[in-house]
């Protein structure tokens, strides 16, 4: 099955940022076959999109995310600490039915967004799974690990045994989903434990997700505990050895960075979600000098609200040229790259999507330019990050399916899956009213 | 003519926060006539218009912007001092045609996302003013002075005395529109200068709006030339004893905020622009605890890209948030207040819209909630603030007409409006690209 996606704006996001206006893309199967210039004639195609100048890019990559967590969106979004007085009791309630539906809305989310990979942290990861697969997303899903009991597993190690004999057996050889594990923080998982995991991982050569140099206490705790960083102290077990992605690093420090030179570090930066929190910035500039690979993410419906890279884009720009006190760092492409290629590197898919090239899976996302708030154009990178939102992304391509069209989901019903949502969140919704009337 | 808007989630805005969940809005020509919950019998009503469970809140207030600047948008946007390299120069090419197809445009362009009044500073006023009457938009409109030849005039005493005479008298009795003076900057016009714009402000009773404490350059100038703030400077050339309203203010000091206790001061606090080119954060929290108004401002689609205030109130979460430390400052519905009432107040409006109250005219946004992005909602302040985008308004009212119903303009074709700002657009482009390619 061929697809021809003709009169683009193409932005490949390879290595020599190689742009080509009015340009074609040729899909075969899954993968990306042919690109160019709009010279006639054009490849023969079964099929024929015209992009109508819109820009096409590659699905963008979402590095970190709950995708089980829509149920939790626009709850006590401005009160302290809500880990502990949301999160963590909420999720005592969480089903596999909830988390299912909540992926399955989630992912959908993504892709109207133009997302088309993510990695996510959560319970009942293999329902989850299920959900992403069936709406055909690339995903790496990581269960989560958490010293105490959860809406999952009674104990962390019944969901380490059940990762390892279940789990990533199920999933490792699918063409989609990459099966991981996901030990909450540094401070929640025991050091024995943080040691099992890393060895697990090593084992099945599945990726770890971890929320690491997150939160002040954490930071305090480990200088008090082990007068380490938690970044040194995960050197030391072993986890920058393998293929490891640490959500956040806000608090990430100096001796940090020239530890880990020679290693190959993965960072999911969520700018959106940790500048919301009050927690800080984290220091990109000096992660991609040290050349940490850096990616964009959300965090969670309940912690970054939207699941676009839009928004996270647009709040790099500002964030980060503010912290420098440079309004020439960080130009326009440099964040698509970001969002795209990089995300990729981070989640080790970079060899398969993140730029369109021929021979690359055909992940990619294209965005009208017809809307008033999309003109004029004199830097299609530029758009992207200031002007675009959400709202621009018209049809989105996975693995050379069309998922997208037209600004509709081709496969599913939006209405349907928020109403097969609402129909498990009763329970939810009643807790969460009550916890926030005692907040209120 | 009575309109009923029924079935909505509503926002006063009023200074109680009164929100009334399943309500109704009934409009009886250009003013709101009755407010109230969906009890049957609803008021009679010659059209009726189902909200369907949306969020009505009152229309946005955009304080600061140029919408003579749609041509400029996505040009040179991480090039370090764009004022002097690309847009004083590209300003002389700018003709009272392509300004008045911009105005129009970028009206619509706000009309679209939610916004029904705005302070504009620009060129052409009065061209602008005809395009901003026919789209039906309510907007005070400055024309820029500055001591310098400019594309309307050679002088700005010539622009001052077209205010005097002609300008001011031809809009100062419009329903919708306020004519103003707009000074360009505290640095850019002598004091001899803004001593006689007052003075003409005064003797018209129309609004002055100038950018203040925006550059560092200007903080530098004023303190070695008059040992002095701007603000101070400004305060004694009696601008703080008329309607004077400054846009970013970012560099406002601790003695500005004293000096200024038993004024009425005003703020155009554009948070997108100022942190984009990495200028800084205004004192915000500080202004609202000396009394300061304070509204949001997306400043030109130059500087700040999108004409929405949803990017600036996420924005604004953020970065003062995170500038505060600490994540219970400015909640989710105090912001909203700052994009409505709060924009109201400081654009002197506030008797007349800024809340959805009996009595007030009816300037009204309906945000849908259907769309993904907008579920769930346990707070509607924090669904505005951190889940949604401008593309989720689906119907605006101002002045009790409907200009919006659907995501449509009504009464206007938006690509027509962009097929004739493109016509206009030709000299201005290629001027554009020979200076971008200079500056690559």
């Amino acid at each position: 099955m061929r697809q021809l996606i003709k009169n683009v704006h193409l932005l490949t996001m390879d290595e020599q940022y190689t742009e080509i206006p009015n340009a074609y893309v040729l899909i075969e199967d899954e993968t990306i076959q042919q690109i160019g210039r709009m010279v006639e004639p054009l490849p023969q195609a079964d099929t024929v999109i015209d992009g109508n100048e819109g820009i096409l890019l590659p699905g963008m990559i979402n590095t970190h995310t709950h995708v089980g967590m829509i149920p939790f969106r626009s709850l006590g979004d401005d009160v302290p600490d809500r880990l502990r007085r949301f999160l963590f009791p909420l999720e005592q309630v969480m089903t596999k039915e909830l988390a299912r539906a909540s992926a399955q809305y989630a992912t959908a989310e993504m892709l109207l967004s133009g997302v088309t990979s993510f990695c996510d942290m959560y319970y009942f990861e293999d329902d989850i799974a299920e959900a992403v697969a069936e709406m055909e997303s690339r995903a790496i899903l990581g269960e989560t690990i958490i010293e105490m009991a959860t809406c999952d597993f009674t104990t962390p190690e019944q969901a380490l045994d059940w990762c390892d004999e279940t789990f990533i057996q199920k999933w490792q050889h699918h063409p989609l989903i990459t099966p991981a594990i996901a030990p909450h923080a540094t401070n929640t998982n025991s050091p024995e434990l943080l040691a099992r995991i890393i060895d697990l991982g090593k084992k099945h050569q599945v990726p770890i997700t971890m929320h690491v140099a997150e939160m002040t206490y954490e930071m305090t705790e480990f200088a008090e505990k082990y007068q380490q960083t938690p970044i040194a102290f995960l050197n030391d077990l072993g986890y920058f050895d393998h293929h490891f992605i640490m959500a956040h690093c806000i608090f990430t420090e100096e001796s940090d960075l020239a530890l880990l030179d020679d290693k190959q570090v993965s960072v999911a930066h969520c700018i959106g979600a940790n500048t919301k929190s009050a927690k800080g910035v984290a220091p990109v500039k000096a992660m991609l000098t040290h050349h940490w690979d850096v990616g964009l993410g959300t965090d969670g419906p309940s912690s970054g609200n939207t699941l676009d890279l839009f928004t996270q884009m647009r709040m790099f720009a500002n964030f980060h040229k503010t912290y420098e006190h440079d309004r020439g760092i960080f130009p326009a492409k440099e964040i698509v790259a970001l969002a795209t290629i990089g995300g990729a590197k981070v989640l080790g898919l970079d060899t398969l999507v993140g730029s369109i090239e021929v021979g690359k899976k055909a992940d990619v996302t294209l965005i009208e330019t017809q809307s008033l708030n999309m003109f004029p154009i004199f830097d299609a990178y530029s758009a992207l990050v200031y002007s675009a939102n959400a709202g621009n992304v018209s049809d989105v391509w996975v693995n050379g399916k069309h998922l997208v069209a037209n600004k509709k989901l081709v496969k599913h019903d939006s209405q349907k899956l928020k109403t097969n949502l609402m129909k498990q969140m009763d329970t939810f919704i009643d807790e969460a009213q009550k916890r926030a009337a005692t907040i209120k």
